[in-house]
């Protein structure tokens, strides 16, 4: 069960390139991409309502407004109607695909996997540090063979990080013990988090001009959105100077944003970027902190991959419940809600 | 659910050796094939009775007339009866294996997975140009990880051709706006059909005589019986010459054998051969001929497969007929009828 | 089902170092290993009880007494208990993971799966000959993806040791055609068998200083235990002086010790030694004598691992018992029993 009115990050802006198409699968529906002729991102099922190929193995026409099946030769219009199959003069009002709602925005393409008309782009996640003039980032992608709540769960409790990632993100374990302030809201969840006199992280702290062995205080202001966004400032200034956030002399700073979007029940893809502004004219630093962020994600990755095993070994486990959970027990509520409220009364 | 009271193609004649034993799975029953001293081909169900090895890890005996199976040594004469099993004088009734009849024709060897009382020789396809003096070919084999149906579809509706196929043996896209003539029969379908000044496909206009550029007739008489297989009679003659398959003067044809046997659910076995009886004394044409149908076939495999990975994605997925595929109903509905026979009624 | 108020070998004693864990699932349970900081095995549960992440990916603290999940920080005892988790001042009682009686006994570790106070150490199997000073022999391990019963079956009849191992612990034919004495015990079977003027099986027959040629006589004396342990008895001496194992002059004789310990429905642990007492100041006899097990033992794993296949092809298949089955039909009977036993009433 999936949320379906919702927003979706279907992939990095260039994943869909001028030429050919994408063939992604989201929430089990394969999906074709491509671009029209004015650079347009169009999104149809790629399963061709014929006799169920791949329209991502066709061809566009038409200057791209429409995708022909090479198997049989039937053409769709950006639509998803079928205008056009081989030695068939009438073609039945069934000959369609569907098409999903695409928007752009900020490096992301975003698309609306439920009613195309409650598609409502006030919802789009803002992403503006992906392609802000002042920040920098990498691409991220990582692919998981687990149900994507489980990589909620690791995006919902940061107390995990001294402990899976003492050699990136982590810090000392003082940062676990502070939890987060939890509000929930319609469609997620949102956590603020001061520690105060605390390490700095391994992967940001060398960029900081603070002296040896200093100690930081560090915040945490993230949305976590459903069914899978997390839009994230975070940072470290000297200890004794934090508190306040708008405060940020001496600062050291970063605007994560992160999506998770489930591919089946069993497997997700993961997009992430973690934007800073500082020393943003040497791009070797914008490479560095990138390959912190994907070997700690890494770490992440094999953790929650041998949860997923241990669940499938007996599926009636029940977790326990522990106070650090608060945020992510809130988050499948809305999620639960949200699921709920879409189905048919 | 398969037809069983039917003859399948279990391999090319040479798949089974003098020595050894072949190991190949049809409707789900392990098979065990050798030739006896006489060179008869004899198949058994490759499940000893006793344990369930596989009597293919065996060893002939007798001559060729029993197998022994190496993992208790019980031996199974050619009928599937246990003739012996050690430190047991008398052996129970039940300790015997399925056999099959076989029939090798024209290089292909024939099961019958049915009734052995009902096997019916005379229902064996005739594919004598496989043999024939005046006919060279040679033998194809291709793994297919899906349902044998979607292949058989893909088979009775030519007009994927010209899309699927431009390199090799598709032609013009007119070629898709015929459609065949479709005759129902009792075990399978007759499609009929000519296109006349069209281009001639890619993989044979060589080897004609015909001005460079110059448009054909092409033919295409197969009749396709269940549950698979596929015997036609194809080929071009110069444009304006066309219309009737018994005058072939300045034709190019061929007779293309195609057989599909299910190994499981999800997966077939594909024998096929597409013999030409012009330029018969260079070896390089036929070689040629075959390189571009293996071509082709690896073209309609991918696309296939995608298409069994598309109904996996949502079993409930409902094709959308159009005309193209009367050939394909029919056949199915025949199919469907031979299965429903075969019910205990 | 599987048995589980039994004790099952859960690894050579060296499969669990000083160093770090050991990860392995034992019917279907996944268990985490470690020494403490006197050399004592400990295991638990390998699947923490807060979110299911696997303990041995984490690390020991105190000294070995407990250990820590790297995924949220939670610190378990050496009985499973929780005692520390990041920000949570009052532990629920039900965190906890399952711990396991664990006893060391002469190379191997042993497990008790079921009910800790039932857990009796008289019941664990006697392996001396595994550490004996007089006697030598490999430690040998194979993962089989079958369920065990088809691997006990195999080493509850020995009559195929002829057909399937000819070249190694084989011997003639006429060996399969002597059946055991089979006896049936509380919770196990015990196989006797003298085989006189027989062949000599060949990775043994180059040991003895018999005349080239010459027959002998082969016992085998076993004890198979539920649910996996084999300890045999087992040698040959000069054809004529058989038929009395106390009398072993110019015998050549072997203490083999098998065990199976499932790891689920369809994949199993099988560790082997087969220790003998000649020649133990040669090593490369020692290495040789393995060797020729391993290479039996590989050939038992193809023909297992094909029934396995035959069985799921259909897995209706129903076996014909024959006279070489007793033994194995009377263990079956003691594992039925044992489960049916430990089913509520």
């Amino acid at each position: 069960m999936f949320v379906r009115n919702c927003w979706y990050v279907a992939g990095w802006d260039n994943d869909v390139g001028d030429e050919g198409f994408l063939s992604r699968t989201i929430i089990n529906v394969p999906l074709v991409f491509w671009r029209d002729a004015a650079g347009k991102v169009i999104a149809l099922e790629d399963r061709c309502c014929h006799r169920g190929a791949k329209l991502s193995m066709g061809r566009k026409e038409n200057g791209g407004d429409c995708v022909r099946c090479m198997y049989h030769g039937l053409v769709f219009d950006r639509t998803g109607q079928c205008i056009s199959a081989p030695a068939q003069d009438r073609l039945p009002p069934q000959a369609k695909v569907r098409s999903f709602p695409i928007v752009e925005s900020h490096r992301w393409i975003w698309i609306w996997m439920g009613n195309p008309d409650r598609a409502d782009e006030s919802l789009i996640p803002d992403t503006r540090w992906l392609d802000h003039p002042e920040w920098r980032s990498q691409d991220g992608y990582l692919h998981y063979d687990v149900n994507y709540l489980l990589i909620a769960d690791n995006l919902l409790d940061f107390s995990h990080l001294p402990f899976l990632h003492p050699t990136t993100v982590g810090g000392s374990t003082d940062y676990a013990s502070v939890l987060p302030k939890v509000e929930r809201g319609e469609r997620g969840v949102r956590l603020t988090k001061w520690v105060k006199g605390t390490q700095p992280p391994a992967y940001s702290a060398k960029y900081a001009n603070y002296p040896e062995g200093a100690l930081v205080d560090r915040w945490m202001y993230y949305d976590f959105l459903a069914p899978g966004v997390l839009l994230m400032d975070s940072g470290m200034m000297p200890a004794g100077t934090g508190g306040n956030v708008e405060h940020r002399e001496s600062a050291l700073a970063f605007r994560g944003c992160q999506a998770l979007t489930p591919e089946t029940e069993t497997s997700t893809h993961y997009f992430f970027a973690h934007p800073h502004n500082f020393l943003i004219d040497r791009p070797e630093v914008t490479k560095e902190i990138h390959a912190g962020i994907v070997h700690a994600f890494e770490e992440d990755r094999q953790m929650i991959t041998s949860q997923q095993q241990n669940i499938e070994l007996d599926p009636s486990f029940k977790m326990v419940p522990l106070g650090i959970d608060a945020a992510l027990s809130q988050f499948r509520w809305v999620v639960d809600k949200l699921i709920r409220e879409e189905q048919p009364s």
